[in-house]
């Protein structure tokens, strides 16, 4: 795992994508360091379709490939029959309040698959964006688990996999600077973080409030609502 | 991980099982030691689906619960249009003769996926028959992966999980011995491993020829085909 900045013009690197806010900073992080980039985007039955939309609007805007890949695990392992869990009418788990799609290690498993595309095209970079700043309670998006995971894959895949983390300890307002310094403040006008997947953001869920801070803090106007 | 015999009668685990040879010997194996059992069976496509029937019908012959999750993902990153890579009619990959649904690192993806139920169900054990003796051509199969992804759910999930694989470092001969010891080679009456998913099996795939060997080396007759 690696949070530097070095250049590696000559290597191609896997994005794994889901058009929010975080994988598309990681993705302009990445296009500023390999030579080349793909993005994958894992599609598992998200409530909000409207995040795989916005996925692909931004591939296209900064033209890289962009494949989708299934994943209809989740679903089946979320809160419901399976485990015997109640879900509520609004797709939120009654117990933990989390989507019915929310899996525990569920980052383990999108890494995982992600890895597996990234070594059939011989890309040896893979990105993501977990952060473990805002999101503590996630224990699968921690530093220490990305390292374990990392060496896991290595060694499953026989396979000098290096994986990226370049949000990792970053606030929100620095990641919001991070996208300034590069350049890209404009694809944040196209990604999509709503959890009611408002178009514009209702403004008021967790994951909107969570993103106003952020560029409140950074003193950057957010472009998604330019 | 652990290839210890000791019991564990106030605990229960959770088998990642097939059907095969194995994954049956390691159910055996499991019910010897655990007060609970449970099966978690992956269906991710399988191209002969009598591998289903077999799976279910073994865990119906012993009294345990099984839960059969979908993982659609494999078929997508298997030899196919994704990666460019030609299919041949039989449903193997014409360049590294893989089933299509091969996809490098399988067993991580699997192991992760039934990892998750069994945090559901709050079991801290899962048994899996991945043995680096037979197939060494996979690293994924290798102890030190699983030793490296056992490191990785457990911060991941935040879990003291235990991945038990009895199997690991035992020829198909003492495999055979042990469930002869276990007093259920019955069990292996219902479970399938014919590559051509024939019934009886075909003889002359190399699934169908690796397990002969073994029971002609354990000298003890299949009963499979008794």
């Amino acid at each position: 795992m690696s949070h530097a900045t070095t250049t590696a013009k000559n290597r191609s690197a896997v994005v794994l994508f889901s058009g929010g806010q975080d994988s598309t900073t990681c993705l302009a992080w990445a296009l500023a360091r390999f030579s080349t980039v793909e993005c994958v985007t894992i599609d598992y039955g998200q409530r909000h379709r409207i995040e795989l939309v916005a996925a692909k609007r931004i591939c296209a805007a900064v033209g890289v490939r962009q494949v989708q890949i299934p994943c209809d695990s989740f679903r089946a392992l979320g809160g419901n029959s399976l485990t015997g869990d109640e879900a509520v009418a609004n797709g939120l788990n009654a117990t933990t309040g989390l989507p019915n799609t929310f899996v525990p290690g569920r980052n383990l498993i999108l890494l995982s698959l992600a890895a597996a595309y990234a070594w059939q095209r011989g890309a040896h970079d893979l990105v993501t964006g977990v952060c473990q700043t805002d999101y503590s309670g996630y224990p699968d998006c921690r530093d220490t688990t990305i390292q374990a995971l990392q060496a896991a894959l290595r060694a499953g895949l026989d396979s000098p996999l290096t994986i990226h983390t370049p949000l990792m300890h970053l606030t929100k307002a620095e990641s919001v600077w991070m996208m300034r310094d590069l350049g890209r403040l404009d694809l944040l006008a196209h990604s999509h973080t709503c959890y009611n997947g408002q178009v514009p953001p209702c403004g008021t869920c967790p994951s909107c409030l969570l993103r106003a801070k952020g560029f409140a803090e950074a003193g950057i106007p957010d472009p998604l609502l330019g």
